[in-house]
């Protein structure tokens, strides 16, 4: 295996790991900040090295379309292109196919879509969805996936269950560049006996790890946690475990407590550019008339630098005048809350008293 | 005197001098970056000091309006607020009443005005307009001029040249924060004659330095250099002289020849926002198709930080994205660029080779 992996401690199901990939490594637990479009967005990749973040997820959909994967490639790769040390997974695109409701056909082949951006047709299947993300050069290719909506009847969730599994079969055995690794993907929608079989039959291929897709698509926090309560623990313990597309700070919490090990959401820097910080105890509604005159920071605890720098009066000013700063001074105090959030439920795994930890921090909000 | 000048060096009409204030000093020539709205928009203040910049100009007449110079005092001034270690100059409010015709009524007393945000109603004289720049805790504060159009007819323009005088009388006796210095203003439109007379009625007045007002608001460049070389070399020798509003390259270069220590612009930050990036031999418009595939920076010769780490292709991606960080990268260059100009025609000065530096910054444009 390319991908080496060392379960550091265990804590109930939560678990610290080290992940050692070809071109560098990650602890675990880890939340990927997301740079779609080849940029997190509102920051310099030396803004988010300095908060700690080890790998970071790009897009291959947005990718392939603007500015085109074969011009990341020409430039180096996308580390390259973007100027970011360290390690990048791509997501396939099929999340954003289906999301994005651009699809035009699907059959056993492949997807028929339409740009966003301009309305082109394109076509997209398990090899070439491969063959992208190894021109971008990403570290962690994410197979090509049929992910349907969190309300699709169950005929629906099963045949795209067997639909992935077929496409997974064929982007495990594509061509991939000698530095990266795959992971497959674990559909099933919220029906625990087609989560249970889709996890043996993806965990039957020869991925270097494992994700949950389909989930943070629109179902309850209370549906998505029963569904890790129930399948996290029991993916392959030798692998990572990648909840997709999660970053609501109570999740990241009871997911880890479930044994999962990597996580990414646009959600901490969505909010932030959308006027909402995060706190211990809760979110900061920044446009709020209280915060016109709030001489003190965001949070009183935080020691990033927006927090150490700027009072809320003057993000709120910002904010108010549609600047640029706001987006950059909110958006690193989301991103340092995550990671910093993470990397706390960590040290608390290796110390041996995870639970404390997850119960203080999900008491700490519920008061608020 | 609260202000102190050394002139450092004389080349011709041009000059290098060293200004002190209460509370800091600067060199000039200098180009102070505009932060109207509390935020050189797009940079952090630490980015903005790290390009050498050491006063930045904001607007008394926006940060009145939003978020108001009673919240910005009782955060601790201006410099507190936006966390900017370094000099502040106000504009003091009249031209935008003006330019962005907002204008009610004007008489000897002061302006009625619509607020651009809101439509509220406002009045601004020169003793407002004083306490205004004394509560923002200005270290350099502007008189309150009335500044006509390009295309005013004489006797407007004579008559808004000696309602300036008679609000600067007020302005030089308005109360002020100890640490804070005033400059007045010269208008007189383009006729030569009126701005003789205007220059020798406020430089009779107790002013701290003297600014060219009324330049750069829709006239030709040769108009604008035929004022400049008939005016500037005979403004004080013992005060600043500052050109306000002007900074295209090529125009800062012509007055510093023609002896104008300080400039503030939006031009560099505006430009770069909109796509329109500086270098030495002309502007780059980055989303030109030439730059898809562009994998060299904006300028080989530049070494600021988008130059070292950025191509052109992966710039041009995220114009075309609107991605934040375009905005981020191309402001940091333009910044870069015209505060080195201007610094390398400081030294040029020094080393009393400005002519031959003019002539061939000027001839290198030229050709392209």
């Amino acid at each position: 295996m390319k991908l080496k992996m060392n379960v550091e401690a265990r804590c109930g199901d939560a678990r610290a790991t080290e992940v050692t990939l070809p071109r560098g490594g990650f602890k675990t637990p880890i939340f990927m900040p997301v740079g779609t479009m080849a940029t997190v967005k509102a920051m310099t990749t030396d803004e988010v090295a300095s908060l700690g973040a080890e790998i970071l997820l790009c897009n291959a959909y947005h990718l392939y379309l603007r500015p085109g994967h074969e011009l990341v490639e020409s430039a180096g790769g996308l580390h390259r292109f973007m100027n970011w040390p360290g390690l990048i997974l791509t997501d396939s695109g099929g999340f954003q196919i289906f999301s994005l409701r651009q699809l035009m056909s699907i059959d056993d082949h492949g997807v028929s879509f339409r740009s966003h951006v301009d309305g082109s047709a394109h076509q997209l299947d398990p090899e070439k969805a491969m063959a992208v993300q190894a021109a971008l050069g990403a570290d962690i290719a994410m197979a090509f996936d049929h992910c349907p909506p969190s309300d699709a009847p169950r005929a629906k969730v099963i045949e795209a269950m067997e639909r992935t599994t077929r496409w997974a079969e064929r982007c495990v055995i594509a061509p991939r560049p000698q530095h990266q690794v795959r992971f497959g993907i674990v559909q099933g929608g919220l029906d625990l006996e087609l989560r249970r079989r889709h996890l043996a039959e993806i965990g039957g291929l020869a991925f270097d790890g494992m994700a949950l897709g389909g989930l943070s698509v629109g179902e309850t926090p209370e549906q998505m946690h029963e569904v890790l309560e129930a399948i996290a623990p029991t993916m392959p313990v030798d692998r990572p475990r990648y909840l997709m597309g999660v970053g609501r700070p109570e999740d990241l919490i009871i997911a880890i407590g479930h044994g999962i090990d990597m996580f990414d959401c646009v959600m901490p820097t969505r909010n932030a550019r959308n006027g909402n910080l995060f706190t211990r105890t809760g979110r900061v509604v920044i446009s709020n008339a209280k915060n016109r005159q709030a001489l003190g920071p965001i949070d009183e605890d935080c020691d990033c630098h927006t927090c150490r720098h700027y009072s809320r009066a003057y993000l709120r000013h910002l904010f108010a005048c549609k600047e640029i700063l706001y987006s950059r001074l909110a958006t690193l105090h989301n991103l340092h809350f995550v990671i910093k959030l993470v990397g706390s439920a960590r040290e608390a795994i290796i110390e041996g008293r995870y639970s404390e930890f997850a119960r203080a921090f999900l008491a700490a909000r519920e008061q608020h």
